[in-house]
């Protein structure tokens, strides 16, 4: 304890359990943060932050936690409007009578900025302060995050068939040369390639794709590993495994964020481990759609980078990170057939840091250290569903109901206070969902 | 449509939706449920309601669910303040380093009212309006949920080592005798034999349990196949299955309440359908204690009645039903590898009058059908978070959360009105919960 004269800062946040994530495995009780400037400029106990700081606001949580904010690692976030609109169906079905036909319907700027909308104002409700973007009118959807201060990671998606975002090859490379170009450098929103998946993307595009990443210095965000079945149709089609394929196409490598990855071998865990892929990790979509179990446990011990996302909300059907932590933790023991085999600490990492590191913020966000931009994120404990708190971190990944987040800040700035949320009109938000719902209902019935 | 003079009703409950369980798969838009004498008197059209009936009271809920309210088929509420104290440890180590020392010391009759008052307090505020209890000091278990009016099934402990609540072989059964006398035709409180395990209960005591079950007409409630290790042990030991032994006890009837069931060959399950065994599913519980996945679509498809059950909050860490239920249908379609396997409203079914038929209350409650008991759960469904509303069940099932539960009756009585509990006192119960949390602490510390 030194004797500074105090200084000033932006906010102080004092907080009955500081969950730093970095270093591991580490609660400080007690504890405040101080943000300036959008950033986290101390961590101290309670009682040093009040000598040492005179801030412009104080908010005082004694019963709550204060958490880096959670990283939806990977979300369809303009699907939100599609939410339930059809479950319990085999994969095909599912996408060629519904997904589809109502997709081909709707899917324009309107309905990727209205979706967009209703996801940011969900996750921010859910102490969720950014998301892997991937999905068609990239332009759109990395337009409505900054405007509503969430920080994103936006893929511009690449696949060999046309769709009312862009029609050929060529315009689906210059659409997300341009999403670059127009986003280069932001400090809320990034870009990145979003080739669909190894079945619906050739060879000569995913070499393209490596060549622009390389070039522009960018992330490939790609589904892969989803099923057994992508497995089965790319040894026919290409003699190889989607992942050794990828490999000859030179992009197996820290660039790449690999999305589900149900179907792995102990050798194709070690690339990953030794080229820096990261993974994320969809339990509940995984689970939903009955395409496999992601061995979430061998992966985190072989060393690679585990991130965790909820996918779009017509195959999960939430955004909900506090969910789908939870689910992560609980199959990823079962999975490995070990209770002990990946921990409430471990869940929280992959959701916070797993997540920042897998798209490139990591040296910015997901984890409370001092120099990195203050998002954050208070959940009360003090509810009947968490008491008695024996554990805090337990209560935060096994109990807590993304309900008990009572306050969310990015870069600094207060998105959800006690509940509400500070700039969006959720009124109007969900009025606008249900008109979404009649238009969708009306092409349902038509088709 | 009648021409009817009105007549009286205690309560009108207006819905935007009314999901009946019975008939199966139905939603009936803008209902009203009528209540008299804590019986549901009619389920209608809201506008021939009103024409119709003259309510002491209405309550109108224009865009919320109406469900029947939620079984709990397997828990150990007391436990419920033992909540995340140890988590994410081999089972050996968790049960001996840190569950039963701290029951050792805390396990009487004030532990298990606290404990089962939090989880009735927990409950109601999450939809579930009956419980299958398993825990020591029954009687007094009982005795609380009685003081609430909470609806349960409450199992005597039967297990070959002495405890706090018996120490004797004799003194377990006189005890189970004298709780079934206690209650015996009570119409909210039923008992049942919980002979712990196959592990842990003799071939005689089976037997005994066997004959007195018989003799008083009573359930029996087993946690068993929770384990790979307990089919391998019960063959050492006993040369058979633990169905298979439980079998040539005389147990596998339609008394059988089969708790866990992760392990089951074809025959076996074949065994349990056509013996009217019912099985209930804890899959978080499974998970989480990395025991192993329960076969839940092929015991539906084979037509064994199928329940849901949180377990304990010391290895959960909740009593939410909505996410169990959730987490039960999203498994089952992965576990069939098949995502068509288990619908929403077979969840919903098996979260309801799964429950309610598994615990002998089927005919009581479980459905919302003219003459049955009034145990009814109001969803709001107007969050964000279920927003947009495409297919009601859907939303109940796979998105929303247990804090959209608004208003809960059991036997037409309110236990919580727009989310407030109505003769609890929640602010005594998290200060008593903080209290223990204390006490535990100071336990965990000496040991």
């Amino acid at each position: 304890m030194t004797d500074l004269t105090p200084q000033p800062c932006d906010l102080l946040i004092e907080a009955g359990w500081v969950v730093p994530v970095v270093p591991h495995g580490v609660v400080l009780t007690d504890h405040a943060v101080a943000v300036s400037n959008g950033r986290i400029q101390a961590i101290l106990p309670i009682h040093e932050a009040r000598a040492q700081f005179v801030p412009k606001e104080t908010v005082a949580r004694p019963e709550a936690a204060l958490i880096p904010g959670l990283v939806n690692a990977h979300t369809h976030n303009p699907m939100t409007l599609l939410r339930g609109v059809a479950d319990d169906l085999p994969l095909m079905t599912w996408l060629r009578e519904h997904i589809w036909p109502v997709e081909g319907a709707v899917m324009g700027p309107e309905f990727v900025a209205d979706g967009t909308t209703l996801a940011i104002a969900e996750m921010l409700r859910g102490g969720t302060t950014c998301a892997n973007e991937n999905y068609f009118f990239a332009d759109v959807a990395a337009a409505v995050y900054k405007k509503h201060g969430f920080r994103a990671l936006v893929g511009s998606v690449i696949i060999d068939f046309p769709s009312a975002w862009a029609k050929t090859d060529d315009e689906y490379f210059d659409r997300a040369c341009e999403l670059h170009d127009a986003w280069h450098g932001d400090a809320l929103v990034g870009t990145a390639f979003a080739p669909h998946a190894p079945y619906t993307v050739s060879d000569a595009n995913f070499e393209r794709v490596r060549m622009l990443a390389d070039q522009l210095d960018v992330l490939v965000h790609l589904h892969t590993h989803e099923t057994a079945q992508e497995i089965a149709d790319s040894i026919k089609l290409h003699g190889q495994r989607p992942l050794a394929r990828l490999d000859r196409l030179g992009l197996v490598n820290d660039r790449l964020i690999a999305v589900h990855m149900t179907q792995l071998t102990e050798a194709e865990i070690a690339l990953c481990a030794e080229r820096g892929v990261s993974v994320v990790h969809c339990p509940e979509s995984n689970l939903k759609l009955a395409s496999g179990f992601c061995p979430a446990c061998a992966l985190l011990k072989a060393g690679v980078n585990l991130a965790i996302g909820t996918d779009g909300c017509a195959s999960n059907n939430d955004l909900d990170m506090f969910g789908e932590t939870r689910t992560a933790a609980l199959l990823g023991k079962a999975v490995a057939n070990d209770a002990a085999g990946f921990s409430a600490h471990e869940a929280l990492r992959a959701a916070t840091l797993g997540g920042a590191n897998a798209l490139g913020f990591g040296d910015k966000v997901g984890s409370l250290e001092v120099g990195k931009q203050a998002d954050l994120v208070c959940v009360d404990l003090a509810q009947l569903e968490t008491q008695p708190l024996h554990h805090v971190v337990s209560q935060l990944v096994y109990a807590a109901g993304r309900q008990q987040v009572s306050d969310v800040w990015i870069n600094g700035v207060a998105k959800l206070r006690q509940r509400v949320l500070v700039d969006m009109d959720m009124d109007a938000i969900i009025a606008n969902a249900k008109q979404w719902r009649q238009r969708i209902a009306g092409i349902e019935r038509a088709s």
